[in-house]
């Protein structure tokens, strides 16, 4: 059965892969399989359809005959334990794959996105010097944590898997901040996670939804 | 076997069973697993044979056999996934109550230990009022959401799971603030978590530990 997701019908970030339909989006690519897509307006996530789908109104969602999930975590957990390829097999590498995953979205992220939402809302604010000099001490501390323990390794643990694929994700969201390039280990670590086709094959169909709402060259909108 | 599980040997909130050993402990009182408690301080977290458990030199960490995971979120599914209780046996009631651990840990409690640390960190900065405000907004979103979505119902997906636990957890860092007082049923919710014999167990258990690093009334510490 083709499970359908939700993603942006106009995401904030103009297709540049930094929406969490695209963590989602990966993980299908990367297990081989089609999916279906529906696209919502940002007032269409407020109203009473979406939100049965999601509590807090959030894309992406992931609907499986008469399963519903939200929250990317989750999905991306169902789809590896559904399809080989981003679980190992063994029992506890497959719980440290998984500890990966929390850590990515529960110790890495949470500092990145705060860090973002000052640039996005306090920019213009007397204080936005001083605090983002605490924030981004406070990003550097996890990014030092991780470079460590990555050392010269290509994935977290042993192969590729979803938690290499969450912790991609998260430390894509740093962008062009440029604080990921003072750890060359983590920025080869993107790089390769990145080049992978079925990042690659996720990003072209997410760009392509934004390219596609975008209003021709020298054609007034409507 | 018996696991080892990390914790404070001296918690920052003095034994209010706000810090994340708590959500473990809870886990593996509701599953009925007995657990060995090796404490660690501050300055130990930091060093090798810690970041050795814990990459970011956190608490909790957990140790079965040759098994060693971190991510109180991971823990938690493992422990869910090995006994009885606290995951439903449907496959989709199943994942559903893991997109509600994900939802607590990635959507909720963010915002949560935002205010918080702005709490601690900026009391006394000219900004703190405005920011608050702002802060504050952001919980009392994720707070009416899920209120909305849990209407009368006891535990937010069927019967209590691994998804209720950790999202009592996350709204109990709301503490004192009075934040989850507005919704009566997100108080009723934590108040029904927080009386089930495993919880209380939990917590008498990280009390005891607080109680114990302290000097003895009218002892002076050496």
């Amino acid at each position: 059965m083709t499970p359908t997701i939700t993603a942006f019908a106009t995401s904030p970030d103009r297709g540049k892969g930094l929406a969490r339909d695209m963590r989602v989006r990966w993980a299908l690519e990367e297990v081989g399989q089609p999916y279906a897509v529906r696209l919502v307006s940002l007032a269409e996530m407020k109203q009473p359809p979406h939100l049965a789908r999601h509590p807090f109104g959030q894309i992406p969602t992931y609907e499986e005959g008469d399963l519903i999930l939200f929250e990317s975590g989750a999905i991306v957990l169902r789809l590896a334990e559904r399809h080989m390829g981003l679980l190992p097999d063994d029992a506890h590498a497959r719980m440290r794959a998984i500890s990966w995953m929390f850590a990515a979205l529960n110790t890495v992220e949470p500092p990145i996105v705060e860090r973002s939402m000052a640039w996005l809302f306090e920019r213009e604010e007397p204080w936005y010097a001083q605090r983002m000099t605490v924030l981004e001490a406070r990003v550097h501390q996890r990014l030092g944590e991780l470079s460590r323990r990555l050392g010269e390794a290509p994935w977290l643990d042993g192969a590729f898997s979803a938690g290499d694929l969450m912790m991609a994700s998260v430390l894509l969201r740093l962008g062009s901040s440029g604080l990921v390039d003072g750890y060359p280990n983590l920025a080869a670590f993107v790089a390769r996670a990145t080049a992978r086709p079925a990042y690659q094959r996720a990003y072209a169909a997410q760009e392509a939804v934004f390219l596609q709402s975008q209003p021709a060259a020298g054609t007034a909108s409507a």
